[in-house]
């Protein structure tokens, strides 16, 4: 596959699309972001990265973190998590309280903002240190010592956290968080924080396309944990679009606030595309649209 | 009318009711309390009080502070608090976060806690300190100087208010609270934590039943905003049994989870009963069993 | 009293909201209506009728016949009824199948649409014909032999019945209606079709006010049973706004989408009033706006 | 691939499973089947089938025929079901009515039973009859003009359907019904009463492995509608548990409370596996423990 004409094909395909959308209002760090970046990369199973547009310019992660999250604690604990957290599409908006507290603190699956707390609370609990875990491994599959929280989106988040502080209260008052409210919130935004490129991204989900393995060829999850992560992102992974993400693109993703996007092709490949202006459901309307292109002309969706 | 023979008979006929039901144990300080007291009492509209049982002993008052606080609001601010906070029954459990998200942060009444504590936000920033300026009403109504918080109450409160600030995070995420979220909730739970008798919580509601007229002869409320205070007590006031209770007692009345409930008919008294086991929807029982026989044996429903 | 010059006034008081809001539009026979016309008329205890506007002109009763259905029910069946149907306030829209679902099957009060097909087939249960032991108790009362159904909004309702279909078939799921769906829903549209005046309303609803009897001294309802209509009147009787309507009018009432409310003042009289333009939540406009200023002009709130 | 030799070990491997679970309870008909029947087949793109157990004993389809009729109307009319129907998950149990008022009588899927009334709407719009068009379908598919509707299921279906009376109802008031109600009903009931086996319903459903092609080489759908029928099976084809299924079987796959299950491997075959014991969300115990053990032994999941 000569993956940079295909890139550069989706990228010309797109073009009209980018811009389109709203940028991310919540908080003052996202808002200021130019809505007409574009850029995707591709990295394949043997580390090699191709990209397109403004693929080597970092932005902020968000809720991408949630599933590095998510296959740092399945690494470390096993299945255990899933008594904490379900793995069910919610049916509802990314952070609506209503399930939670119709199953009685226990959010639907790990990446609505209440499963992704009780995740980061778990991931606290194991290393000492959640966010700074999740750094250092970014760090280390993407090959870039460089990558950092950004302090200026972390303490926005934070002074914009009321939503995400409720959510983790509510959880707290059934018992399901082990760690201080405050600790596991800042990790969590902490974690969001992170920024990052097209290509780091693409280059640090490489494990999920290698069935498990690291980029040095460890073995981060087994072959069936990995799956199943790709089971949970395709399912969960779009917020309340996860259908229609799944109908159009075909493939097991995770988006953020940020713009961002990454897709599995399992066996194949690990895709990252970014472009800030978002849809009505939080995801990126050139993004998504760059990947179903892709999917179209490479054939690749999981279906 | 022969209060003391009236309140004889009730306190006999409810004799078989004390002790049954729960006390409440979300926190250690309610729930060591004996579950087979029980205490009445009438104040009537010149400050007469008549008492039978334990009317003198002191008890929690918990969420009967709702309705103090919601007066004095109205009495200086008027009209302007429902902007801030319905007026409507909830018809779901008292602490849901379903129908707070479902209207935007803005709470269906002032008697479950998201209400109260939008109430207690801008009483808060009417006066510079909700809770004393609470006490300090209680004190002057009752006549009693020595009413207190109780410090251990409200620190247990605190300890286990999740739920409660995950009600406060969720409504500043919408804007609606102008204080910072610990120190509505820390002025909440002192004024839930305030002990009184039902001598005291009798005495303390008189300006209900005359009309908006304090002890001393000085006007609280206008003749019609203490028709609405009991208005919505009636429909409001009971949790989510408040149809139940206007069927059974007929009366504008307020539960709290220390097992007291006031009141009010209109033109004549107010009532305060006390008796710690509640039912499943958080009332007294021997407590309504006493009011509901009450008004069957006066006759005094306002229906 | 004289009721002549109070509702004169009343009259001139509300002159300004009469045509607001808007007219039912739901099914044809409805929103024909003028939305122009304002009647009102008090029944006192005596039986003594007083009238202002378009007080003797019929207008379709639509819901306030659910008030009807509940007495008949409670003086056949006694208290029954309550495991069927709850009392409380719905704290929802007045057709919604939320709370249904919520509480298997069993409609959260009387007075919603579910709760009143309920009522409705248990009233056919024991009389073999519900709509027509109705229109007889409602000729009685209002000493009006010539109240008849309306046909046209019979199948009118019928045509556009899908909603109540629904929730009739749901309950069914439930084992909550005795007879079958089709008989069940032909007689609740029957009653709510039944046109009467003002005048004829007020005269109906008189043993609300009487305690219990009837136009001709015979006991309907006995004391409590008559102040339990009242508070279930009073606390569900206004879909959606019972709260407010009890905070602004502070009566018992029930209102209807053609545009009519009956009210209650114990001991003393009925009231009804006529005004075809609704607000956002199906209650006249002006209609609630006479019974506020009744109330303010008399002092006769229940509160 | 030797399937033979994969089935038995799947079969061995789940005998300790069949039984568990709970038959079908709602109608007389479903109830009455032997929970000890387990029966497996796959049939190949290239028509092959190979099958354990009880793999050419008939059962009923039930909600198996969902997947038929969404093809269906994909292939005679494109896209435009989806103004009609959502494609999300539903995060509520399958005939939850909560989801459908809040989003105006759209149904999330069509997988859910409210979609699968819009489906069979459509699909009956555009043949006039959709019951027979889909049992023609499945008997030419499978290559058995034995297949018939269970005229004992179906009308036991409609004597317990007042359920999916109340959907349908509810869908007709929002305007989101073409036909009459018992027509749609009718349909609907006759299609989930279909009977076929193991062997009818894989060879049935290979046009979803073979890319759209039908088994007489004919085009049903596109390359890109066969592949997207896949991706609403993975993410809402299994009730309330999709993203359960999708983590342990990790292929598109619509179930039915008769106990039937079939899976696609795109590009491969299809599979279905039948044992009637179901689990809380209304799967097959054993059938899904099969799916997960055959994707354990082949390494076939999408992800």
């Amino acid at each position: 596959m000569d993956y940079q004409a295909v890139l550069d094909e989706v990228a010309a395909h797109v073009e009209p699309q980018i811009g389109r959308g709203q940028v991310a209002q919540y908080i003052p760090a996202l808002a200021e972001v130019d809505a007409h970046r574009f850029g995707m990369a591709v990295a394949d199973v043997d580390g090699r990265v191709t990209g397109v547009g403004d693929w080597e310019m970092p932005f902020s992660v968000q809720s991408i973190s949630k599933a590095f999250g998510l296959a740092l604690v399945l690494a470390q604990d096993g299945e255990k998590i899933w008594r904490r957290v379900g793995r069910e599409p919610s049916g509802n908006p990314f952070n609506s309280l209503v399930q939670l507290e119709y199953e009685n603190g226990i959010p639907r699956n790990p990446f609505i903002n209440a499963g992704a707390l009780v995740v980061t609370d778990r991931l606290h609990s194991l290393t000492g240190d959640a966010s700074t875990t999740m750094l250092d491994f970014l760090r280390a599959e993407s090959g870039n010592s460089e990558l950092a929280f950004d302090p200026a989106v972390a303490a926005s988040e934070s002074d914009h956290g009321d939503r995400n502080a409720a959510l983790a209260h509510f959880m707290a008052g059934y018992g399901n968080l082990d760690n201080p409210v405050p600790t596991v919130l800042e990790h969590y935004f902490w974690q969001c924080s992170i920024e990052m490129s097209c290509r780091d991204l693409a280059l640090a989900g490489t494990f999920l396309a290698r069935h498990g393995l690291r980029a040095d060829g460890s073995r981060l999850l087994s072959r069936r944990e990995a799956k199943r992560v790709n089971a949970v992102m395709l399912t969960c992974g779009t917020y309340d679009a996860a259908g229609d993400f799944a109908y159009r693109v075909g493939l097991p993703g995770k988006s953020g606030v940020g713009g961002g996007i990454i897709a599995v092709i399992p066996g194949r490949c690990t895709l990252c595309v970014w472009s800030p202006g978002l849809d009505a459901r939080g995801n990126s309307v050139a993004g998504v649209a760059a990947l179903d292109h892709f999917t179209t002309l490479t054939g690749w969706s999981v279906f």
